[in-house]
């Protein structure tokens, strides 16, 4: 996605370590036009699916996830990070292995979104190691949902996430990649 | 906003103490169609204040803020409860009370995005006791921005958060009023 690969090359910051500081457009600051063409652009590649739900993980994922869900035309959910009052006591809860906060983090949706028989298609804003996304594979598989596909905006190609999710045997879509953050530098396939 | 009315009266949840429990299309699962149409409505209600900005708190407030930057036609910003390592050293933070944290919690934002001269709109989906959109109002203030609105999708008018809001001097908006939850009902305005 050109209007995409323009603004990460404009805006993105390397911030060495592997580290891409996105905060101007997508992770902290969002821009709602670029948001939303990005998720149309998600929506079309996965239309031919027929996703019936969106899951993403809170917090970064939110934003891409509801753009593609309203081009869908479908519900998106988002998965906890901690459980909130609100859900039942049963949850669907899986552990991911965490780079920020050191450790892992956990990922938990309630089954009464996310129910056997539903197509689900998983959004995120990045694509690394690809942790997050197989966790919420597990949720969806957990749930009887099929995963029918991944997409995400930026995927680093250099951190094995593909890999990782190969065995999925899912499609996997990215609007940009990024193959190489070495010497300060940001470069895109 | 009468979709919104019917939508807390078919799937919301009293769950007692004041609780009203809208995981179903706002929360944890979010319906793509409402949160646009509750975002259209909000940036129509605020058009004539010229936002450049949406200010919002992370989680739940990044859906209702986004549809509505989006009809604005303006970047929106979500305060993160946790510093990030792409943030730089110096930040905007404010600490506000929880309820369901038990203590409190911190909003903090980067100053690369929020500055002086900007005209920000506080978004979020719930208006309560008022603490944390105060705490974003103090946030635009510390960085030399004028708060020229808040909107929100839900309010318990019950909580006190309009008094709270008040000395802030501008004007709330909320797409839907929640006015007794007192013995499992949930009446609305």
């Amino acid at each position: 996605m050109e209007a995409l690969k323009a603004r990460i090359l404009k805006d993105g910051r390397n911030l060495g370590n592997g580290i891409l500081k996105v905060d101007g457009f997508l992770n902290h600051q969002i821009d709602p036009e670029l948001m939303d063409a990005c998720g149309r652009e998600l929506a079309r590649r996965f239309a031919a699916a027929t996703p019936t739900k969106v899951l993403t993980a809170e917090i970064s994922g939110i934003a891409p996830a509801l753009a593609t869900a309203h081009h869908l035309g479908v519900p998106v959910i988002y998965a906890r990070k901690a459980r909130p009052i609100t859900m039942p006591d049963q949850v669907l809860l899986t552990v991911v292995p965490s780079h920020t906060k050191r450790g892992t983090v956990e990922l938990i949706v309630s089954p009464e979104y996310l129910t056997a028989g539903e197509r689900v298609l998983i959004v995120d804003d990045f694509l690394a190691t690809g942790h997050t996304i197989h966790g919420l594979a597990r949720l969806a598989r957990a749930a009887g949902a099929a995963v029918v596909g991944i997409g995400v905006v930026i995927e680093k190609t250099f951190e094995g996430g593909h890999a990782t999710l190969s065995s999925l045997g899912v499609p996997i879509e990215s609007l940009a990649r990024v193959t190489d953050m070495e010497g300060g530098r940001i470069v895109l396939a």
